[in-house]
């Protein structure tokens, strides 16, 4: 697995460990992690705070430009509100671990321009597949369904 | 002006007080506001509160069912982050204060089924327009300009 996965993906197993929902994410600058984060619902009753928006919020502010020269990496494929994150900074491009788990935005993002790769890593798919069945209320709350 | 645009302009002012960006919003269930918030980018040194979401954030954890029966009020129209979240959690209907002084989402969240209603407000636009005219290079950055 590519090294900046590997971090998103590490940052999604310590959310677990923390009885959070297990998303991490990685915005990555010229092969420099700008901000790693994890989906924070459990660990600061956070509403907003998937992991990509966990992920740029710990990058902190950045000029314009440098967000439109990163990489975006998410062990799941970003829901509407982090593809419009995406969207709003331009971010022009997303490593996504998998889409199996969830219906993302992908093509939204893709019609507008954003490059999206998707590796449909095994172990991102596990993972997300144990939390689910562990912890389905939680699961749909954290997706508004 | 009805009373919870008025709740949205008055934590969007309260924002312009602070020297943050001057855009606030309520989120409203039932004739009851849950969250109100404004733009968090020079006060917490925020990437993504936007005023939408602080709204949504301090509002907390909400069931998806209550999301499905509640009004985004915000004085600016949602950008692509905040149109996401609304998109995420269902939201129904949004009250615009404006929607001159940036290019929102309006149409994705028609398309999506959400209904918007635009009311155009002098004092919203005042308001923005005051704040661009003052503030430039903020202003680019809080929209990744």
């Amino acid at each position: 697995m590519e090294h900046f996965m590997k971090a998103a993906l590490k940052a999604a197993r310590e959310s677990l460990a923390e009885g959070g929902v297990p998303v991490g994410a990685v915005l990555v600058h010229r092969g420099v992690i700008l901000g790693s984060g994890h989906n924070q619902r459990v660990q600061l009753g956070s509403a907003i705070l998937h992991g990509a928006l966990d992920a740029l919020e710990n990058a902190g502010r950045q000029p314009p430009e440098i967000y439109r020269e990163s990489t975006l990496y998410t062990t799941l494929t970003p829901c509407a509100m982090c593809s419009g994150a995406i969207l709003l900074y331009r971010i022009p491009r997303v490593v996504i671990g998998e889409t199996r788990s969830m219906r993302g935005e992908e093509a939204l993002l893709r019609e507008r321009g954003v490059e999206v790769e998707v590796l449909q890593d095994p172990e991102c798919i596990a993972l997300m597949e144990g939390f689910i069945a562990d912890s389905p209320a939680l699961w749909h709350e954290d997706i508004g369904d």
